[in-house]
C-alpha cells in the first residue's frame, strides 16, 4: 500500500488526509481534489476544497473554522464593502486573497490549473501530490425553488426554480432549502487532469475521505473517464461515511443526498456509490447495525470510531480504511 | 473662472488640487489625470496617480507619504512575497489592493478606464470630476543604460540600453542612473477619454499644478488632440513651478528633465512648455530672479511662495494662480 490515491473535498477530506499522513508517512499520496466548488469572486480565480487541503496539510489553515488562513484579517474584504462591491456572504481575508491573486495571475497568463496548483504548493509543501481533478471549468450549481426563500433571501426576478452556485447555496443560504437537483455544470467536457489517470492506474489503493458524496466525491467521479479508470485500476477502494448517526459529520450533507434522492444514512451513501466502484466501506461504530445492509449490497463493511476529534484520532480511521483495503484485496 | 481644468499627476497634483477646492470650494474642477505611470502588477491594474488624486481628495490618503491609503496594513503583500511573487519594491497595502481588484474586475468587465474611475469615486467624492486622460493603454518607459546599474540592480541579459516601466525606474531604481530617453509608449494612438475635450473646449481657466512636467503633465500632452485642445480653448493657461531654487520640490524631475535636454530651473520648464502653449507661469520667491526670463519667453510670471507646506500654503499658491490667470486674460 505504497501508492495511495484519495479523492478530497475541503475540511473532512482535508482532515482525513491528515491523518493519513500521519498514519503513513512515507507513502505516496496522490489527492485528487474537488475543483467543482471553485468560484469567481472579485475577478479572482476561488479553490476552496484545493486550497483546504493545501493549507490544512502545509500548516496554513484555521484550525477552529477548518478553511481559510489562520491568523486572517480582513482589510480587503472591507474596503470591496465600502466600494459597494459583493458578494459580502463569502468570507475571504486577505492572506487568503494573495493566493488567489497568485493563482488567477498564472491562469490569465496561460498556466492550466494543475500547473498553478503544483506552483503554490511549492511553497506549501503538503506532502502529497495535489491534483485538480480537471484543468477544465466545471462549477457546481444547485437547483432551487425561489419560493422556498424567506424575502432577504429572495433577489429580483419572478422565476419560481433557480440554479444558484453551489457557494450561494451553501455559504449564503446554508443549504436551508432544499436542493432540487445538483449539476456539475461543465463536467461532461472536462477532461482529468494531468496526472489524475496515472495516478489512479498506478495506485494501490483509492480512498474517499468522509467528503460529500454529492458534491465532493460525486462531482470528481463526474469527470468524464474518472470512475471508468478507478473500476479498472484493479485496486481496493475504499469508503469512509461522512454520515454518522444518520446526520452529516460536518456540513449539510443531507439537503443535497435529498437531491439525489439518496437517505441520509451511512448504508444509503455506500449503495449510492454501489459495489461496482467501492470495495470496502467504514461506517461509525454507532451505524454498527447498517453494516450488514451494505455488506448484503456486495461491499464489506466494517464499523470502527468515524469522529476526526483530532490527528490521532483520524489516524486511526486512516489504518482502519488501508487494513479493510488489505482485506477486501487478500 | 468657474470652470477650471487641471492637469494632474500624483502627489504634487493631488496636494495642489486640494488646495485649489479650498481657494475656490464652488469651482467646477475637471482633473485629467496622468495614466502613463499606470502599471499591471499581480495581475491587476494599478494607476498610482489617479489614486493619489482620488485618495488625497477623499480623505484616504497617507499624508505623511503622500501615496497609499492612511492606515493601511501589508498582509497580501507579504503572502505574495511568501509565494515568491514579486515585484517586492512596489509596496501595494492591503486596502489600496481592494482598489486595484475593483478596477481591475470592471476592466474584465469591459467597462473603460474613465467609468471606473468614476465607479471608484462614487465611493471617494474628491468633489472634483475626475478623468483619465485616456481610456487607451499608455505606458511611461525610461531608456537606461545598463552600464550605470550597480551589480545587484543589474538583472540578466547583455544589453547595454534597456527600457523600463516608469514605475521601475522611479521606485526600483530611485531615479539613481540617468534617463536617456523617456517615452510614454502608446500615446502616440492613444485618444483622449470622454469628457476630456469637452472640459478643456467649456474651461475657464485650464492650470498646470507642480508636478512633473516630463512625466506627468508631459504624458498628458503626448495624447494626441491634447497640446491642440487647450491651445484652441482659448483660455489663460497658468502652471506652477515644480522646480524651486534649482531643484525638484518633490521627486527626482531632474533625472528626467534632462533626459529631454531641459535644465532644472523653474525659468527653463516654463520655456519648455513655452508661449505656445503657456500664458502665466509662477515660480518660487527664491527664483525671482529668473521672471525676466520666462517674460521674455513670452508667458508672464510672478515670483510667488510655492512651497506647499499645508493647505492653506496650497490655497494661496492656487489664489495666485487664478489671478494670474485673469491677469492674463485682461
Amino acid at each position: 500500500m505504497e501508492r495511495i490515491v484519495v479523492l478530497a473535498g475541503g475540511i473532512g477530506g482535508a482532515r482525513f488526509l491528515r491523518g493519513l499522513k500521519s498514519a503513513v508517512p512515507d507513502a505516496d499520496v496522490t489527492v485528487i481534489g474537488n475543483t467543482g466548488d471553485d468560484i469567481h469572486l472579485f475577478g479572482l480565480k476561488v479553490c476552496p476544497d484545493l486550497d483546504t487541503v493545501m493549507y490544512t496539510l502545509g500548516g496554513g489553515i484555521n484550525e477552529e473554522q477548518g478553511w481559510g488562513r489562520a491568523e486572517e484579517s480582513f482589510a480587503v474584504k472591507d474596503e470591496l464593502a465600502a466600494y459597494g462591491v459583493g458578494p459580502e456572504w463569502f468570507g475571504l481575508g486577505d492572506r487568503d486573497f494573495a493566493t488567489h491573486i497568485v493563482r488567477t495571475q498564472m491562469l490569465s497568463a496561460g498556466y492550466p490549473l494543475s500547473a498553478v496548483t503544483e506552483a503554490l504548493c511549492a511553497r506549501w509543501q503538503p506532502g502529497v501530490t495535489l491534483l485538480p481533478m480537471t484543468d477544465d471549468r466545471v462549477e457546481t450549481h444547485v437547483l432551487i425553488d425561489t419560493a422556498d426563500l424567506d424575502e432577504s433571501q429572495r433577489g429580483e426576478g419572478g422565476e419560481s426554480r433557480k440554479a444558484v452556485h453551489f457557494q450561494e447555496y451553501w455559504v449564503r443560504l446554508r443549504a436551508s432549502v432544499d436542493a432540487h437537483a445538483v449539476v456539475p455544470v461543465g463536467a461532461e467536457s472536462a477532461k482529468p487532469a494531468p496526472g489524475v489517470l496515472d495516478a489512479i492506474a498506478d495506485a494501490d489503493v483509492i480512498l474517499f475521505p468522509p467528503s460529500n458524496p454529492v458534491v465532493s466525491v460525486g462531482t470528481i467521479l463526474a469527470v468524464p473517464g474518472m470512475r471508468e479508470a478507478i473500476a479498472e485500476a484493479g485496486v481496493p477502494v475504499v469508503g469512509l461515511s461522512p454520515i454518522v448517526g444518520d446526520a452529516p459529520v460536518h456540513g449539510m450533507a443531507d439537503k443535497v443526498l435529498a437531491a439525489v434522492g439518496v437517505e441520509s444514512t451511512a448504508a444509503a451513501v455506500a449503495q449510492h456509490y454501489g459495489s461496482g466502484l467501492l470495495d470496502g466501506w467504514l461506517v461509525d461504530t454507532v451505524d454498527a447495525g447498517s453494516t450488514q445492509a451494505v455488506e448484503d449490497a456486495g461491499i464489506r463493511c466494517r464499523a470502527v470510531p468515524l469522529m476526526m476529534t483530532g490527528t490521532d484520532a483520524t489516524a486511526a480511521m486512516a489504518r482502519e480504511a488501508l487494513a479493510l483495503a488489505e482485506e477486501v484485496s487478500a
